[in-house]
């Protein structure tokens, strides 16, 4: 039973409604005439059920509960005039051109993180497509969507949608939605779409008159929890797992995020999130493809992706923080907040052994032992990334790394993240060295909401001296501001950046070794004194190495100590971020070299280095 | 580093402090002369620790915090004057005499729950160990004392604990429970001890004064969660794990009974039962003893027990309510609360193949789906009663079940219980029919609470037309009717019954079929008609027949429609409950029977057959 209303051509419409202790529930039909009909209960528990002819696309409605109040559908497909007003019903036929579109796999993926309303100066979906041919160019093959879901007013990051299965008004329509994703699929670009399970929005929520939504048991950072596992769980557990199918098979996404899903409570004998991940895969059989279920997790819990069998949720991957941790720590010296955990050179090393680098010790900034081991976790069920809209997005002053180190170490970011084991996340902009803000954004229509969120802020930042002059979330600018400028990429020093990013992704393309191998085929040698990193990569018939210099000054690589490698019929050079062509100031590192014992490195070089006299043929994947 | 007081012999004690946000620790000696002895900082993060001389078990004190207030210590040892007084230093040496005690391993035992206040007029330790060979008699080798640690007053169930690590004052001394565990050790009896994890009482909690131990991310149904998860959780998570490693150690008992784990919420990476049950046994491999950690779980989970390496806890055992309200409802026909999940026999049938009833399936009480499946796991791993001191105690009145149904449906119950394929557990005086009611008795302080916890049973219970005579929780007088009435096992059927349970628990004890067989060996036949279940267990030289008429009329069973059994050599009747000796009204069901189709079975009657020619060398275990 399809929650919301469910177009099914020739004017019927069945609408579904989930409101468990009402005793009459009325669709009141208010565009383009007005109208009253009232439903019926279904056999089903709680649920309100009626087919209804006459009902075409683009009729407007509220549900009236009790012949009294009035709301739009809480599994509204379109809210044309934002959250407070009437919900749409919409015709989902689409003429989609993808039957062949097989999909991008996990190991594949090169995701670049987008935020709609951002990414061009139009903010919409239709804007986004004459830019994709650039995104393919340089080898993206995934566009995460940060999430669509109807919020209040125009402005949002999304995490503050309170229609779930509503396409943002202000992004453009359904129909606008698909054919990006059409178009994606044609360019052999997958789609993934960021979901908020663990909370609604504060303005425009009005899924508490319907029915018990939310737990009084959990309390998360943005509120209550949802109730996955009180009373009436069972149909709350069904809006979710049906919003998320609804997804993948209206508009054609390949793939899910799942938002900070340590905001998800349920102790019940199954997890929401098992059985979300195990309705997706039986929706995959079904379709005979691929749907990738990703989560934010806080956790460092291997749980959320080992299989069932082993007690665990079986998602597909997870975002892993601590790879940025190590990253942004290293090349900014930063240190506070849960920058505190980390800052040395073997942070990174263990984060590119072994995923997670909080494993079970203690954490200072979380005052407590953290995480579990990932170290079993195949490269490609992490995402990593140098940048993304949290990281970036959540600094008082939301700079992104461009603003805060210098061109060289955004090279060196760029290629650990890249040619990292796991799978590479770029946010929107990174790969031409944005340098535009992406500020905390909202578009209230409450005031005291408005207040409330400014209050929050000024308390998040206390320690980094509030200033009056701060950008205002409420504040149209701070939005504007926000916007990537895409001219750039044609512009000095970024046309440059743009090309070391594609020269990257291509051999991540190219090289099975630097596209998730598995991660006993990694040597990592590191020094905290030297802070050089280098990774040893040895294949069947290949073998990389990489050498990475995060001091801000020369660094000597020493062979013989490392003893990471032994070097048979010498080493060629593939890669130079210190060479001139990427405005480097010059590389000490040779072209070619056998029993050399020592290398200096530049501030923030970074070297790939191939054996010598190995064929592309036995080392291509 | 062991919080609380250590005794060290020749007047040493040292004594061990977690107060992380305090500026100073004084410990304030008060009797027998006062004195004040500042503590230092332990480099370890929020602990505070020092060794003193001349400190003597029996000293008192309390500890001095920033140079003000003052509170007994959060894991004092035992608080002689209650819940406000001061703490005393203790001596835990004694003479056991236990060296050579190899403990009851969890397939074998026979669980008796007893609560210390109630049990005797005297309502102490001491006064337990006159029984223990009366217990012993009848086949009891494992006994479960309901929660010692200190509560408000002298009259509680024992869930209002707010000092874990003190032997409540009203029960005795330390040493008299030692004294108590000893001579059960002595007698091959073990002893567990019910500890509660989940909460701590009301009245005379100072915790919150010493650290952050409890969250606000968790409402459980007895107020705030314990901080198991959050900033200082490991903290907090040492001192529970400290407090079961303890009662092991310094009180020697064989066991802990983990009260409502459904109340611990931790969201961490490890959870802290996960963390627990492996400090238990790491324990048991130091002292080479098998300790037994059993838990109280509301979740229907398989994960409590299941092994770590399929993400489970990893606990040795739970309570399987689901058990109860099978049988309970099959035997009173009640259907209020949550006995409206159950009432037919195929209940108790998958109770007995399965475990849980409930293994994913909806529940109309909770309004939701509820469980998985325990069907893999073995039987000694399910602990099950037909009485226990919740099933009676929650109830308005506090009857138990010798109140509510015949002496044939008592017989019954017993033989289901203690003959099912998993651990049995009597609730104290079940075993004679105990008619006293187990009602619900505190004895706080505070008025104010004195009057919420009568508003609370008022509000439960409001569906039963509260009585304004109803028995009043804070009155003595409801505390000493709920005393059992020892003498009563010489008078009467009550001595009838206590030899039908001796029989059954020697029965259990001789027939491996009959104690926790693998319940792959047993064939249920079930009908909602007849309202019989039959069992047939088939083990390699031996062959068992159960069958139980839940009907309150005769009730035939048709041998040939069941297909449960062939029978080669004649069955042998070994035990019928309707038989005069047991005070029935005569049976119906014969000595020996071959080929016969059906037999008529008296209301609430139980026999037992076992395959004719069958002896007992190989039937035994």
């Amino acid at each position: 039973m399809l929650l919301g209303p469910d177009y099914q051509n020739l004017g019927e419409t069945q609408f579904c409604l989930w409101a468990p202790s009402r005793k009459q529930v009325t669709i009141h039909i208010i565009f383009p005439q007005e109208k009253k009909i009232e439903m019926k209960r279904h056999k089903k528990q709680g649920y309100w059920f009626l087919s209804v002819e006459d009902i075409y696309p683009g009729y407007q409605y509220y549900y009236q509960l009790d012949s009294k109040e009035e709301f739009p559908d809480p599994a509204s497909h379109f809210q044309p005039q934002g959250v407070h007003g009437p919900s749409q019903v919409i015709d989902h036929a689409f003429l989609w051109e993808d039957q062949n579109w097989s999909g991008v796999s996990l190991k594949e993926m090169i995701i670049y993180e987008l935020h709609v309303g951002t990414f061009t100066p139009e903010g919409n979906f239709n804007a986004i497509i004459p830019r994709l041919d650039e995104l393919v160019d340089i080898g993206i093959n995934t566009i995460e969507l940060m999430p669509v879901a109807q919020f209040p007013g125009k402005r949002n990051w999304g995490y503050d949608g309170v229609y779930p299965f509503a396409v943002q008004n202000s992004y453009g329509t359904p129909d606008s939605l698909k054919k990006l994703i059409n178009t994606c699929h044609r360019r052999g670009m997958a789609v993934i779409l960021d979901v908020v399970y663990n909370h609604l929005g504060p303005e425009g929520n009005y899924l508490s008159k319907f029915g018990p939504y939310f737990s009084q048991k959990y309390q998360s950072n943005w509120g209550q929890g949802i109730n996955f596992d009180g009373p009436f769980s069972d149909e709350v557990r069904n809006y979710f797992i049906q919003n998320a199918l609804y997804w993948l098979e209206k508009y054609h996404f390949d793939g899910l995020r799942l938002d900070a899903i340590h905001g998800i409570f349920d102790m019940s004998a199954t997890h929401f999130l098992a059985d979300l991940a195990s309705a997706v895969r039986k929706f995959s059989q079904k379709k005979k493809r691929k749907y990738v279920m990703i989560a934010e997790s806080d956790l460092n819990d291997n749980k959320i992706i080992k299989p069932r069998s082993q007690g665990g949720y079986q998602l597909d991957a997870q975002w892993s923080d601590d790879f940025h941790h190590s990253l942004h720590t290293l090349l900014t010296g930063e240190k506070s907040g849960y920058y505190q955990d980390f800052g040395n050179i073997q942070d990174l090393a263990k984060a590119i052994k072994e995923g997670f680098v909080y494993s079970g010790q203690y954490s200072s900034f979380r005052k407590k032992s953290h995480g579990n081991s990932s170290k079993f976790i195949p490269g490609e069920q992490l995402i990593v990334y140098a940048q993304n809209h949290d990281q970036v997005g959540n600094r008082m002053l939301g700079e992104r790394l461009t603003n805060l180190v210098s061109l060289a170490a955004l090279k060196l970011s760029a290629a650990m993240t890249i040619l990292s084991p796991y799978v590479p996340l770029l946010f929107m902009g990174e790969e031409y060295g944005e340098e535009s803000p992406f500020l905390y954004f909202i578009d209230h229509g409450d005031q005291n909401l408005v207040q409330a969120v400014r209050e929050g802020r000024k308390e998040k930042f206390a320690q980094f001296q509030w200033q009056q002059d701060h950008p205002e979330p409420q504040d149209e600018k701070t939005f504007i501001n926000s916007k990537i400028n895409w001219q750039k990429r044609e512009q000095g020093h970024h046309v440059v950046l743009l090309d070391f990013y594609r020269l990257l992704l291509q051999l991540r393309k190219r090289y099975s070794l630097l596209q998730c191998p598995d991660r006993k085929q990694i040597k990592v040698w590191n020094s905290e004194k030297t802070r050089v990193l280098a990774q040893q990569r040895t294949g069947q018939d290949c073998q990389f190495l990489l050498l990475s210099n995060f001091h801000f000054r020369d660094s000597q690589y020493n062979c013989k100590q490392s003893g990471t490698f032994s070097c048979k019929s010498g080493w060629h050079l593939v890669i130079d971020s210190c060479q001139e062509k990427w405005l480097g100031n010059g590389s000490l590192a040779p072209n070619i070299f056998c029993v050399k014992n020592k290398i200096t490195l530049k501030p923030y070089q970074f070297v790939l280095y191939q054996q010598k006299g190995v064929n592309n043929k036995n080392g291509k994947k």
